[in-house]
């Protein structure tokens, strides 16, 4: 079986912290890795501040094959992502002349101000993530993926970097609606998770159509043979069970 | 001006992180938190593994007001929320007999069965976080506050804990729409943000409703005047801004 690839996710920015603007990145990234054989273990929001940043940049990087960050890389005073980024790195940071070659096809020298400048800056050694309809650019650094915070960007720029990245044995999942109620299959449910060590069995309660309290199995596992068993070992509880809802 | 009060989210779930639910609670939380003057610092989503969820608590509780978590409490095997809680704190944990005897007035003997009686396991000297609508009880132990993953039933228990809770002088904000791209207006709103050290200044790019670059500016600040002359800079200098779009 290949190697189990992980990821950390950072979000920066006070935005999402204050509630103004509601995060659309996690559950995308989220999804993506998963589609890609990526783990996705932790997500971590922090504020715009260097020194949170950097914190938690090594606290994950350390930890996870992959760190990816979305927000903090645009123009203004409040986008301070590269800085922490090179800070984190121990690395200097500098106008990348790719990017600035870039910046002056399309600005005029007026338009082309200190601030959009910031955005050509790049740490020392970083890979650039970017393409003809992206203006400033992500970056990736070691095993750090630098990315925009605007959902679209962020999207275009995972399309970029994914094929770059090493990628483990994917995780399968199988699922199952219970018509039954958490609560009367969760004894069976345990017995079931005990017996199957290497597989992830997770349990979801929603109201369904008929608003009755319902259940949503999900079985997760990289070996599909495990998979299976477990998912019978499911199917079968489910069918013995005597409870009436 | 009155005390900050500070806060810190852990979200427990296999699902957030693998991507097939997309978390609501954060930005409720959020938003909630903000208009009740505590100010969430950090958010933190982990699976549903005990070492994990311990080692988030005690990095978060030590650091913040209060740790709100979301996640964990129902009756199946993944859910060890209180487990995690107790070990936590070093504290035992056992069947609460207030919430046991409320279970059953609601289920026969039959039905209160062992995965059911899992709900009632509360870490000793919490407080109950309940109502006649809420299944299994939420708690607050010391400065976390353990709540459930389903956003109707997390909002009941935030309207709930939110009385008990110490909040601060309230973040204002103020806002207004650029008519400007982000580019143009980066420099001088850095001259403003380093004028006005007792304001936060964010820039939030958007695609306006005529397909044009735009920007949303916030202004936040504990103290109005200060929120009031940073704001009526930014005016000024959006007044005085000659680019052409």
């Amino acid at each position: 079986m290949s190697e189990i690839v992980t990821a950390g996710l950072l979000v920066i920015g006070d935005e999402i912290l204050s509630g103004r603007t509601k995060d659309k990145n996690i559950g995308f990234i989220a999804e993506y890795l998963t589609n890609i054989g990526i783990d996705l273990k932790e997500v971590r929001v922090v504020a715009d501040d260097e020194d949170e940043i950097v914190a938690a940049l090594n606290a994950l990087r350390h930890r996870y094959s992959y760190v990816f960050t979305t927000g903090g890389i645009g123009p203004t005073h409040d986008d301070i992502t590269a800085d922490a980024v090179a800070k984190a790195f121990s690395v200097g940071i500098d106008h990348h002349p790719e990017v600035v070659a870039r910046f002056r096809e399309r600005w005029s020298d007026q338009d082309l101000n200190e601030a959009r400048l910031r955005m050509a800056r790049i740490p020392d050694g970083a890979d650039l993530i970017q393409s003809a309809t992206i203006l400033a650019p992500g970056f990736k650094l070691s095993n750090v993926i630098v990315m925009a915070g605007i959902p679209t960007i962020m999207q275009a720029m995972m399309d970029i970097v994914a094929p770059r990245l090493k990628s483990g044995a994917r995780m399968l999942s199988d699922s199952i609606r219970a018509n039954a109620r958490e609560g009367d299959i969760g004894g069976p449910l345990r017995e079931i998770a005990m017996a199957h060590p290497d597989t992830i069995i997770g349990s979801y309660p929603f109201m369904d159509e008929e608003q009755r309290p319902n259940t949503n199995l999900v079985v997760r596992s990289r070996d599909p043979d495990k998979l299976a068993a477990a998912m019978t070992a499911v199917k079968e509880m489910l069918a013995n069970l005597q409870v009436t809802r």
